[in-house]
């Protein structure tokens, strides 16, 4: 069952150097035939942002959003770059320094 | 950027008839070269289906997770089925009828 009709397997176009780790989240939600049930992106999106900045912290503009809707089916795209961690002390690790 | 390698549009099998709401969470994570930082899809797995809760009652056998790792990618796969509202009283709903 995949709504995105593809293997898991990502097929990425190999960049000859990857600088970055970078963090991808595909959503989709189809509706069933005649279904006005809520659409769960927009409430899953600030969510699933919160949850990754439990693990690493992501600035504002390291993140790329993109949310597409039509009859039956709503899909969001989330593209996050990480910072290295040389370019970042997760806010776990700084508060355990401080404490 | 795309790590799945596709645009955002997903190409779905159009099902005749379409029962159930249907859910799908993709997450791939692209590791820069020589990265040894952590595998954030295991981490993101749980906190994600925790998230998705708030909003849905799901039950354990409604969930379907595949997940894969290479040297530079990891991929995770959540496909849920979401029962019809008739057959899901949202705990948020019965809490407040409790109430």
């Amino acid at each position: 069952m995949s709504l995105f009709g593809f293997s898991l397997r990502p097929r990425l176009p190999k960049s000859a150097q990857t600088a970055k780790d970078r963090l991808q989240i595909l959503l989709a939600h189809e509706r069933r035939d005649g279904s006005d049930g809520p659409d769960y992106l927009p409430m899953l999106q600030s969510d699933i942002l919160a949850v990754i900045r439990k693990y690493v912290q992501i600035k504002q503009e390291d993140v790329d959003i993109r949310m597409e809707r039509n009859d039956d089916i709503s899909s969001l795209e989330i593209n996050i770059e990480i910072p290295s961690p040389e370019q970042e002390a997760p806010a776990r690790l700084r508060s355990r320094a401080k404490g």
